[in-house]
């Protein structure tokens, strides 16, 4: 069962994020991501050219949460977060100079100055205060299809690194709200971290890394969730769902967890809860306590703790823990 | 996929069944059992003694739907019919003894008149026409909980011959609504068969038998199910979750089943569809779709193929068809 | 509150009627209804020529529940009962004959055989054998749109005598399940009667008539019909909307009503129960009770009280009974 | 319809606060209120005694939401928010003393220091730091009764100003996410204000006031609201209900709204959406849009739009602005 352990010190931070924000992928065929994700799935377009299909969710304001560019091969290009505003990117730019990380400036379509850098793993990280901002759909109840998707939530990664990912994050402000922890060494098996207010924007697990787990968006009720498995498995993309529906023990989540055509896993969560307290105890997790996967007992598939998209110019590594092995059945 | 044959031929039925009505649980600890399906799943105690507790679910009129009984080993001792009118009984009656099965009038407690026998293969069962009625309990909101059970819908029996018994309750007036085919040998796997107007009062699995391979309950809200999940995921029935949440191809059913503390398997069923026309189609299910078990594609656990409760006083014996194996994960 | 009285005395019934089928509508611009009953509430279509748009709902076989007819003014052609086989035609012929009723044999497209009569009020029924069989929907979830509709459910008259109707279509075999009664009259004021084994196939109200109050639909899932007045509050339809969503006393339903474009009143109806034991009791409504209407307190409106879909070549006349009014707000 | 207009400037704010916490009602007969919050809505009692009855919601972690203190009169003692830290509580107090407004430390139970302070039209504002915090309760399934509130979402007052109100309160740090504006007079009608990031912790709607409008809990599904209405209707609290359940434009929340046992308003909220970009543009409605309040465009009855709860010590006024009647059916 999961355990109260003391809160987080209040320490200053050295630039302010305000959220996850999107994902950018490499795909191989964007005709067939387009029928995965807009056609099937229910995002919005708002932008595509021969190159690239830019999306967002229903309630989403900013211009888009995920770019789908055309590639060779299957990969994730970036992580974006957003900072609240454009003086923040300079203390973020300091933030990782310091930490003799090369960053650069950019200017991606629909946004401002955006700065790239990659973390000590080599995960590529994208930081932007102002990207476009397009009218609210949210009660333009004419497009709620598929899975009803309002908004991207998180991002889950695979790092060889748990402690390592958790600490330099944790160093960047994400506050620690659950983890899971090898009772035997004390070292962290997978650790979930928030700047918005719930659950997770970011969250790490033990593996080859670094990889994308997952990205997820937040659905709001599980009976959409329930709908879009009848609509998936009977118009071509039974093979798609990879997990669930079930319910998490960490974060609560009622969830899904489908494969894009690339071999991306995208997880649809609902539920979860609010965190914006900054004393707010983290729930900490034995590996052994099966309910923390899945409260309602079944267990993942073994391509759950094995697959994942890579990151563009990072070649993953092996764990620096070997640590217990999680054995899907 | 599903496939439509010619409706069955309309003939005259020698009795009328209005519905399958109840069953009779031998458990080993009332106390247990009235734990598990009381207070948990959330039927309604109507009367109970020192031997017996006797239950209805929430929009049921008469007395009861389970009876549990204590016993020195768990078994199941009667799977219960209600005819609509008293005179039915006795039609019901020369039916059975022309074929030369051997009845019985019984009066159980809270019932008229009933006639008990035992079909070809050796499923007790019970027929009846007038039960206690009991006050609607349908709209004493306060009432409902656990999974918030409406009625008992159906029986679902291992049996040795599965053709056999489909033609045995086919000539007591049940319509075939669903079935699965061998397509090598053009024997039944399995079959769905109805008096109620929706899929099934009762159905048949290849398999050693007979045996219950479980009853089921009527829920109106998939949402239901899931809070169902959650609640006996903390509350210690962990274990007792066996399969589900998920949806059948054949039924259309959104289910779960769970494991009562004798082993009995409970089938929580929500969906199902009208089925009052007589000429209504059955769906053939080639044995080698998938989708006919669960429509989202995760296989059944083996246990699920394999175990099911034993009627008092009748040895199962081993399937006369062999046939293509159902092999769990 | 709701009272028991003792169930109906078994009777023979002079002929057997499967279930309420369908309604012919005369309407003034079949783009409009189309654009009401496909595009938005979900409703499939069947056929459709110039004249005349036939539609079926998600779960079922039969042809068609709807006919759209283009007509001069807004009307109700017919109200459609499905028997079990083609003799009952001729057993149901010799019931009205006896009745001096006048009856016609009529061949409707996508049918065999049906025979035409009104009831002694004018009401035009119309009663059919087979109507032609269509390969199953339910599990082609890429079809689920708008409100879902799994199937028409039943059909609510304003009548003029609703003691003298409800003896009528008793005598027909319907059986009352619920009813409201002026307690210092003794005269119903209300009464709902089914064939199906729900709460009703046919309904009468006290009013001027007779009159179509509503036909309804039956909807799996409340949430359906609370993300189907979002749909419909935002795509122009918003004046469409009478009462609800509400939960009625009688029936238990979770409902809402809303209004075609030719002022034919739709109820989307979730809920009820099962009656499909002879015996089952009729619960009687004091008509002091507010509860009745709605369970949750709201009044209706007062078109609801008063507006209705005339029948096809038979003039409404005020009520035999004028009994306590119902004030609406 | 609802209109964008520019985004709040970012400005430094003088202190921060985190969210909306809890409120501090009197009321008249502490037994009444337990069964109403406790056995019936179901809040969790985390401290009683003979004056005071302190509750929280199943995903809190706080001590309390709801105080509820035994009084000769009905009325509301405080509205709470929290602050990160200690140490924001001297600065909120310089903001407050700059604009001669009284300050007060206080130490209410279960908490560290609180700073006590009425805003300039005699709100009574309670700021913490940190109250004592409890183990978590959200998978604790058990507990989940009535509509399974999660957590204290807002509060929503009645003020004789509400471009005042807006003003000071966005001087505090809170954004406007939404508003109603007179087109005629440009003067604001109704705003809602936020801090955590979702629609808003407090709201402000021209009146009589200051005077407490309502509070309102955050349900996960809509779901839970329409099963809270058909059990409170069935156990004496169907004179409680007052308004819903309905859709409102502002917010996107599905709402009802009940009436405790002294006369306080409780909106039980589900939906909204998230806003924690800074640069979030606040929708604008016109007052002489229905949609506004109800998507659905069910009118709110005249004691929504008359009634409050007022606050100890302080004597409500008249508005400044009459502004246009709005007028309930």
């Amino acid at each position: 069962m999961a355990k109260l352990m003391p809160p987080d010190p209040q320490v200053e931070f050295p630039f302010r994020i305000s959220r996850f924000s999107h994902v950018e992928y490499g795909v191989r065929d964007l005709n067939a991501s387009r029928k995965f994700y807009v056609d099937t799935m229910g995002l919005v377009v708002t932008h595509e050219d021969e190159g690239c299909i830019r999306l967002r969710a229903l309630e989403e304001r900013g211009h888009h949460c995920l770019r789908l560019v055309q590639a060779d091969r299957a990969d994730v290009r970036a992580i974006g977060f957003k900072v609240p505003d454009d003086s923040e990117l300079d203390r973020a730019r300091e933030f990782f100079e310091q930490r003799s990380l090369e960053t650069a400036w950019c200017e991606p379509a629909f946004m401002e100055r955006a700065l790239r850098v990659r973390d000590p793993w080599g995960v590529p990280l994208e930081f932007y205060a102002r990207m476009d901002r397009l009218p609210s759909l949210h009660q333009q109840y004419r497009l709620y299809r598929g899975v009803k998707p309002l908004r991207i939530d998180h991002a889950n990664l695979f790092v060889p690194d748990v402690d390592g990912s958790t600490s330099f994050y944790g160093s960047m402000g994400f506050r620690l709200t659950e983890y899971t922890e090898d009772a035997e060494t004390g070292r962290k098996w997978a650790s979930w971290m928030h700047r918005k207010g719930n659950v997770h924007d970011i969250a790490f697990t033990n593996g080859r890394g670094p990889r994308l787990h997952h990205s997820a968006f937040w659905i709001s009720n599980p009976l959409h969730i329930i709908e879009f498995l009848d609509l998936i498995s009977t118009t071509g993309y039974l093979a798609s769902i990879e997990r669930g529906p079930g319910r998490h023990g960490i974060s609560n989540a009622f969830f899904l967890y489908v494969i894009d055509p690339d071999g991306h896993r995208i997880e649809l969560y609902s539920s979860d809860y609010q965190t914006v307290d900054p004393e707010h105890e983290p729930i900490k997790w034995d590996i052994d306590d099966p309910a923390r996967q899945t409260l309602w007992g079944a267990p993942a598939p073994r391509s759950w703790f094995n697959e994942g998209s890579v990151f563009a110019g990072t070649e993953p590594v092996e764990p620096v823990y070997a640590g217990t092995p999680i054995v899907a059945p």
